[in-house]
């Protein structure tokens, strides 16, 4: 990477946030940051050494790479805004994982995706060395600068196509949204049963661990697995009278069941 | 603790093994391990100096504390061939989550549990510094003895009687069994999809790193947590002819809905 692409980000959220500080960290050179809330783009511009702006028609055109780090819904609308900047050199990209690239179509002739897939919290800082970047972009000559860029701030970088995409959207969100709502559910019975949490937390690690190196599928314990209908019945008489955790615990050990009978 | 207790160990499975492992590097005596299989009591034995033996009708009387990990519906007929060990100063405890202490009552005086609430692979070097270990027994007078074993293995101790323990073993299914499921039905969907399961093995351990130090009900995201009905439509549409995946799909969007509407 010779010359290095200048940046400007549209989009001052968690996202938007978090990316703004790796390319800063790493020498990337952004320019501007967009904002609607003007305070917002300044604050973070600060941060980062550069120019905010809350005016979409004022972007400048000196940007290599655009990344449009906004809300999913409002991507089409906003590339529309910027439509006057198109041109051959430009590259735009959203950092969306549920959006395809084509949301871009007719409005830019150099457009791609850029997704960090993590689960971003505003007040945690995020650690870019474990962040895979998913890259795409429509033109294939186009991907190298893109490639590049990620590459500078992650050492986990992937070719991913919309289609792989929104597979790894959905995946993401069994493995993400839905576990974390069942650490819910288990802080939720400890407490119905006078139990400290706590005590579940290195197990909930371990869970984990075990899967960074090894196939979920070879690391399945419990009674569902070992077909242990004593265990699973006493567990249904407990949540009894917690219908909801009763129907989750009885559709999951099914599923567990019928995997590995 | 001036007099360290000597161990008796009746099992050489998953646990004992892991247990027996932690007590020697610990300082604490074992001083017989039984298994029906003579061999695998003897390997186990030889790593820690003590005694094997497949016959439950020799186990020594010189033992303090007998640690009975056997699996669960062996922990009673086990206990009753030990009936003759039974006398005021001996304690009798077993290793399980799923079982009441009163399985013992009748045969011994002195009986508890000695619970590490843990997931334990045999061939992955359990950390007891990270293993919470939940203590009862049922004379109060004889905890102490059992909480000073514990502290001796793990930093995280617990006193936890016998309906806290079947409330930990609900919610340990929860977190682990069933989110462990996730993972397994996340990896399915990636290789269906035909990408790469190691994207996303990074969100995995930031999921639960987040929730070591964080509610997990304040940690969720996702389109059922937004209400964002577009995205979870398409997820369904993704699914439509994997219906298993999809039933749990709505299932756990719909709780996550109610538990955040």
């Amino acid at each position: 990477m010779k010359n290095l692409p200048k940046i400007v980000l549209i989009g001052a959220g968690n996202v938007a946030t978090h990316l703004s500080q790796a390319l800063y960290e790493n020498g990337i050179q952004v320019l501007q940051i967009f904002s609607r809330n003007l305070q917002k783009a300044t604050e973070l511009a600060l941060q980062i050494n550069a120019q905010p702006t809350n005016d979409l028609s004022k972007i400048t055109d000196k940007g290599t790479i655009y990344i449009i780090a906004v809300h999913d819904d409002a991507i089409r609308e906003v590339a529309e805004q910027l439509a006057y900047l198109k041109g051959e050199k430009r590259l735009f990209v959203h950092t969306s994982g549920a959006t395809p690239s084509t949301v871009f179509k007719g409005v830019f002739k150099n457009y791609g995706v850029f997704y960090p897939l993590q689960t971003f919290s505003i007040d945690r800082k995020a650690n870019f060395q474990n962040i895979p970047i998913c890259t795409h972009t429509k033109k294939k000559n186009r991907i190298k600068i893109l490639e590049e860029l990620a590459q500078r701030i992650s050492p986990k970088t992937y070719k991913i196509n919309d289609q792989q995409r929104a597979t790894l959207h959905v995946a993401a969100v069994f493995v993400n949204n839905f576990s974390n709502h069942l650490f819910h559910i288990g802080e939720q019975i400890c407490e119905d049963g006078n139990v400290d949490f706590d005590i579940l937390r290195p197990l909930i690690q371990e869970t984990t661990a075990k899967v960074q190196s090894n196939r979920p599928i070879e690391m399945q314990t419990g009674p569902a697995k070992r077909g242990d209908v004593k265990t699973i019945q006493r567990h249904l008489d407990y949540l009894k009278d917690q219908s909801h955790f009763k129907d989750i615990y009885e559709l999951l050990t099914a599923n567990i069941s019928k995997t590995y009978q």
